[in-house]
């Protein structure tokens, strides 16, 4: 499955969560990191991702679908990714 | 057709790039907009967009697919979505 992972967290807690995040899926932009996860993995990143955030002030995002292909990206300016990385 | 917007620009075009992405789409979590679009429109939102950004500075990733469908969306912590509304 191809998980779309995009976080909206306190600042406090923006590097923690990105450190989790960047063990499943790649950075891809500021909040959004993106890659194929089996069930057994993407549900070990929500797991360690709730144990994180702050249920009543933080908000993530999981858009999960079956592959890569139900989807087609466009990007305007820079592509950033992992290269162009900054947290 | 279904687009899922997200956008990582400076600081001096967040709002104006939010004003015209909330034109076409729904607000759902900061630098994230969702939303039905016909493909005319979708045309419209992008060539707006590129006007407004740094092409060597600012990122916009548009995940465009059939519908809805597709994906399931998983959420944890806050739901922010437009009554929310935070840009």
């Amino acid at each position: 499955m191809y998980v779309i992972m995009v976080y909206d967290v306190n600042e406090k807690r923006v590097a923690k969560i990105l450190k989790i995040a960047r063990k499943y899926l790649k950075w891809v932009q500021n909040s959004v990191l993106e890659g194929e996860l089996s069930p057994g993995k993407y549900e070990k990143l929500k797991l360690e991702v709730s144990r994180l955030i702050d249920e009543k002030e933080d908000s993530v995002r999981f858009y999960v679908m079956d592959s890569q292909k139900v989807f087609n990206l466009e990007t305007l300016g820079v592509e950033k990714g992992e290269d162009g990385f900054i947290f």
